[in-house]
């Protein structure tokens, strides 16, 4: 379904539950999929994660993200006519989703596609009555998407702001900081422009941890970050001095972001219609249906992708010697993005990289275990990640390959590719950062 | 009772309870405390988990390793005159425990002292008759301790290939499948010395996994390695052809080790007293019992200090954010032997910079943690481990301490004695590896 090349996989020990269980996360992950689970038409009424609005006034739709084509389109068939219209921006755009308008924004680094896109979603909200329902639809890359600077900041000031903190090696959390004091939009500020009291904002979560004032920069949420932080993020990267004076004013004057119990955030519900953690338990689900043990480690994994392997490898050792942290049959899970540091001139990402090193760490173990990027990309390979089990360091070394020569070279995907151990699922258009799954068999 | 500095440490948010567990986790380690929670007088009988023996003929006790002597003196406290006599062999040596005999042996690399010490317990060994009962007393640095080459190979040898081995950096598999060749007591041949069908082998784990073959290299376990994979690993570090010709022939010629199913392991009730997950499970067992969800991530740990510190740290985030793997008041365990890729110049330990790294990865998140080496040595520090929680990165840049430059440094102990945070044991005289805890609390 998403995997490409399972019928290949099928013939690898523990290929058929686990490519079953990687397509339920994917399916959790899917867009159109993840609002259908949220959204649901009842007569009068549209329920959402349990409240329920009637559908008296208009119904809105606006949106900005990777995702914002499935998500809407997933709006439109379940509310059908009842959608008036609406602006949403996508790195695509261009034509309608029903009475929807596409938009295309620019992304990674906003442009003048995310100004002018930015301002007609705008200018279309102005029409959006006290009464409508407004669906905010959001997923990653919709900070780069929609942008409308504050009064005296230029986009070329944020879009430069934003690479250079990026160049320096800012995380994310720090970027959001000095983003949201630049932005009419951002930190919940959007709230603001926004006349009705019913809004529903769906949201793919593509953060580690879901802080909803992260994912795309948090235009619907309290931010909890303060001018001050701004500065210190600054100053720690040396931009505050390099910056134009007109630009640092425009920081220490900046409007303030929407706080924790500001009123207007009384108006949203903020619902994380995909995640994660989200796609984790549906895989989770699939695996206990079928007997398993499972335990989920973590749904906020970090840290060195190899290194992280051999963790996860040391867990599954436990789990068959001694039972803990489940007792075989044990699914074991864990959730959220690793990185690898490139020394190497290989082709490979990091789920390839972690797979490579569990499969080292785990020669003989009973075992079988996969990784992948649910963004169906992992790093510069065309495989979005890998399945391997105690015997493939071995199955490698018979083919002439050496396991550790392919690690220290970043080489990974090389290595599956020859094993025909890759998995292959082309861009799957959602992200919900990587899954990985070991099953531990009984003896 | 254990820890020495616990009065001090109370001072910080969740050491009370971290105290305790560590010291669950020390009181199970204990080699005098786990041969009296495993051998029980009843009557005319002693119980060994669970299996029955007559005190009918007499009772010898034999046994090689750092915690001899303690061992030694719980056997002799249960049993009183039912033991006849014994030998046991130790670093420290000199003088008897009741009627049992302690010998000095060398440690790290076996020398003359073991090779007296060996023959004298060989000796003593011919005296046990065969409705007797023999306790075997076998726990870390056993197989340096006592040794009596086989025919034709010289304790030089034996102490020139395993010095060479370890240098060119062989694991302890490679080591044993090769020292089970030099030998006539390891890979189970002591079984072949012994004429009594009445032996009880206590074992103290200091090996990753518990592998029966591997601790002091298993002189009463059955040996899954042969004479090819000796050669292998000789091959594999380059010694195979530097070796004195006679050595290779004393390798190719040397008389198999006992295989599983062997009718003379039918003698042997190898019991392990104490282990890491012995001790994981005390600790956990005092949290469950204060109302804490409880999970042993991994009792296999390890990879690379600060890495592994990093994972147990979104562990502990996954638990506080999602309820995975366990729902706050939560407490992850985890238990194994981590390494430091000593890169700096200062005084820390593998613990320690767990410790160190999670703290830095933990930042602000509800969580207390400790960390710490059963053996009471962490590194070249004087500390055991550390004890963290989610405001110690900021407490120490406050105090003008730089957690990552500490890191780097490989300077986690002084950070953590400035602080106030080191835990301090003094050698304790056994080795279960390491232990780590983290309490994740309810907020």
């Amino acid at each position: 379904m998403f995997i490409k090349n399972r019928g290949e996989l099928m013939r690898f020990s523990g290929a058929s539950l686990l490519v079953e269980a990687l397509e339920a996360a994917l399916e959790a992950a899917d867009p159109y999929r993840a609002v259908l689970r949220h959204v649901k038409r009842v007569g009068d009424e549209v329920e959402v994660a349990g409240r329920r609005y009637f559908l008296s006034g208009a119904v809105h739709v606006m949106g900005f993200g990777k995702a914002s084509l499935k998500m809407t389109q997933a709006v439109v068939d379940v509310l059908g006519d009842a959608v008036a219209g609406g602006v949403v921006i996508s790195p695509v755009g261009g034509g309608r989703v029903g009475p929807v308008e596409v938009l295309r924004g620019d992304h990674p680094i906003p442009g003048e596609d995310t100004l002018r896109a930015s301002q007609r979603l705008l200018q279309y909200l102005e029409s959006v009555g006290p009464e409508d329902l407004l669906f905010v639809l959001i997923s990653g890359g919709g900070s780069a998407l929609f942008e409308a600077p504050e009064e005296g900041v230029s986009l070329r000031d944020v879009a430069w702001l934003t690479g250079e903190l990026m160049k320096r090696g800012a995380d994310i959390v720090e970027l959001n900081a000095v983003r949201k004091r630049l932005s009419r939009v951002k930190g919940g500020k959007l709230l603001r422009l926004i006349k009705t009291r019913r809004v529903v904002s769906l949201i793919m979560s593509d953060v580690v941890g879901d802080r909803l004032d992260t994912i795309a920069s948090g235009p619907t949420a309290p931010d909890e970050t303060a001018r001050k932080h701004a500065v210190a993020v600054l100053r720690r990267y040396g931009l505050w001095e390099e910056m134009p004076p007109d630009l640092r004013s425009a920081v220490l004057r900046s409007p303030d972001t929407v706080k924790p119990g500001d009123p207007h955030l009384e108006r949203v519900h903020n619902v994380v219609v995909a995640s994660n953690l989200q796609s984790l338990l549906a895989a989770s689900q699939h695996l206990a249906d079928r007997g398993y043990n499972v335990v989920i480690l973590s749904a906020a994994l970090e840290g060195e992708a190899r290194e992280v392997g051999r963790v996860l490898a040391s867990a599954a050792k436990s789990a068959a010697w001694f039972g803990h942290p489940a007792k075989p049959p044990a699914a074991l899970l864990a959730g959220g993005e690793t990185v690898v540091r490139v020394r190497g001139r290989g082709v490979g990402g990091r789920n390839q990289e972690l797979c490579l090193s569990f499969a080292v760490a785990a020669r003989s173990l009973p075992v079988s275990a996969a990784c992948m990027g649910t963004d169906g990309v992992d790093g510069n390979s065309p495989a979005a990640g890998a399945l391997v089990d105690g015997y493939t360091a071995e199955e490698a070394e018979k083919a002439g390959l050496n396991p550790l020569e392919h690690l220290d070279n970043n080489d990974s995907h090389t290595l599956f590719h020859k094993l025909g151990r890759a998995i292959y699922t082309g861009p799957t258009g959602t992200n919900v950062n990587d899954i990985f799954i070991a099953l531990v068999y009984k003896t």
